[in-house]
């Protein structure tokens, strides 16, 4: 079957022509977005990323014109009818369309567009761990609001990709003024290209705060308000550099579509002894058990 | 007669639905853009302007795929068909359609799209001088990229327009960390949103060097190449900060929409003695007569 699509309500074909020029998305990036994991053909998580796409909208003063109760029949509709059991659900809401200006339209219907693509986790990473990087941060300073202005954070896995590994890991300079690129050492580690980043040392977890230079993962959430605590595991949110990090005895990614993924390598040196580490592998056996909880999932 | 645009090459009405969800504009802001004057049915600068949009796409690694003499060959479409004779050509170009995912696609056709639409040169706003604010540069560290990611221009452009000015002039806190909005006085003038700023004291230019943290403007570099050393006045391209700016003597915009527009307030304080000051005048007439030899214009 041809993969299908959503616009304002619609179901469409994918492939199928439904923007303009002039929507505000296409030419400034004027917009935001969330991806849901399916799994068992339910969404997971949903409410938390519909609160967050809220949140982002109202940041960008884009007006909220769907409730979550049609956001949550779209995400429905859009698993009926894939017929997908496995699956992200992608959603995106730009200002809408309007005569070509920086200034906002005072009057402009958003417009919401969604698709469904078949997606399983990276499980064969998660048990053996993965590899990364550590990259410039060259993203705005609003990181907090899920834009589609997503440059940075493409020019980040970039360099992933062209490194042979899943996932960056970036890093802020210290000084802004700097040439790009130089003085990653004593940076400030913020988080993936698409997931938040976790160092544990010394029995404890450590992740940048949730301000304006990093996104407020759900799965980030998750690991801080529920796994964690019903573990016994303490949390440290503050700042931390690459040297800090290159020290921690275990690290992993959060993030909805890596789950939790350990990380067994920092720029091609073990992380602690190399080894998917033990509080890792808690959080992860947890991670699990919530979505096959929430999912109705029997194991 | 309807608004027209143009898809690769083909004219449309613009508001036509031409664009897949999919198109990479669309869904990371994975795209360049120009935007070029027309005056008496003729571009200005347009090959400084293609250029630039070239030099863009190499560094999005964005495959080149119309040559300047196509693309010249376009806007001359659009001004024909459209009968417009003053008027303003946005030119667009993204990755193209691919199924969503972080990494650059290995095989793509990039889109091309345009508008054109009428437009006079504020010169009543030119004669008189406008007032302007600074406000925090929260934008990403490829800013001589002249990409499609446009967020952090478009909330810094809305607080100018909820100052009730025209344009508004960033600054880089120097320390990443503190919270947005904090510490601009010691901040370094960057630009404005979609001009390059301009400050003279003592007889000089003073403007931001063209590295990743400004774009490189098309008049800017008519400024300080042509107009300036014709002139003899000599310019510093070093950076400076809010409190410098607030020294000066004289001061101004330049962009291609707004040409050099002098700024005669800051912040709701007089620049200099608050009116258009003789260096700014001599560049503005200046870049008029340019205007006038490029494009034909007998006066």
């Amino acid at each position: 079957m041809d993969a299908i699509g959503l616009i304002d309500g619609k179901i469409i074909a994918l492939r199928e022509k439904v923007i303009e020029i002039e929507d505000r998305g296409y030419q400034f990036g004027d917009g935001v977005y969330e991806v849901t994991m399916i799994y068992n053909r339910r969404p997971f998580a949903l409410k938390l990323h519909m609160d967050r796409l809220f949140r982002s909208l109202r940041e960008l003063k884009i007006p909220i014109t769907y409730s979550f109760e049609e956001l949550a029949r779209f995400h429905g509709l859009l698993i009926e009818k894939s017929g997908l059991s496995e699956a992200t659900v992608y959603l995106q809401i730009t200002r809408g369309v309007a005569p070509r200006s920086h200034t906002f339209p005072k009057s402009v219907t958003p417009r919401l567009t969604m698709s469904i693509q078949p997606f399983t986790a990276h499980r064969d990473q998660s048990e053996s761990g993965a590899a990364t990087i550590f990259v410039p941060d060259e993203r705005w300073l609003r990181c907090d609001i899920k834009s589609i202005n997503l440059l940075g954070n493409l020019l980040a896995r970039e360099r992933a990709t062209a490194a042979g590994v899943i996932e960056a890991v970036m890093v802020r300079p210290r000084d802004l003024f700097a040439s790009p690129g130089t003085q990653l050492l004593d940076g400030i580690v913020t988080e993936g290209t698409h997931t938040n980043f976790f160092a544990v040392k010394d029995g404890r977890l450590h992740t940048h705060p949730a301000n304006h230079l990093i996104l407020r993962g759900i799965s980030r959430t998750i690991v801080l308000d529920q796994l964690a605590p019903s573990l016994g595991i303490p949390a440290v949110e503050e700042p931390f550099d690459v040297a800090f990090a290159k020290s921690a005895d275990e690290a992993f990614a959060a993030g909805s579509t890596v789950e939790i993924t350990p990380f067994i390598s920092f720029d091609g040196a073990p992380v602690g002894n190399g080894k998917v580490g033990p509080i890792t592998r808690r959080l992860m056996d947890a991670f699990d058990a919530l979505i096959a909880k929430e999912c109705g999932i029997h194991k």
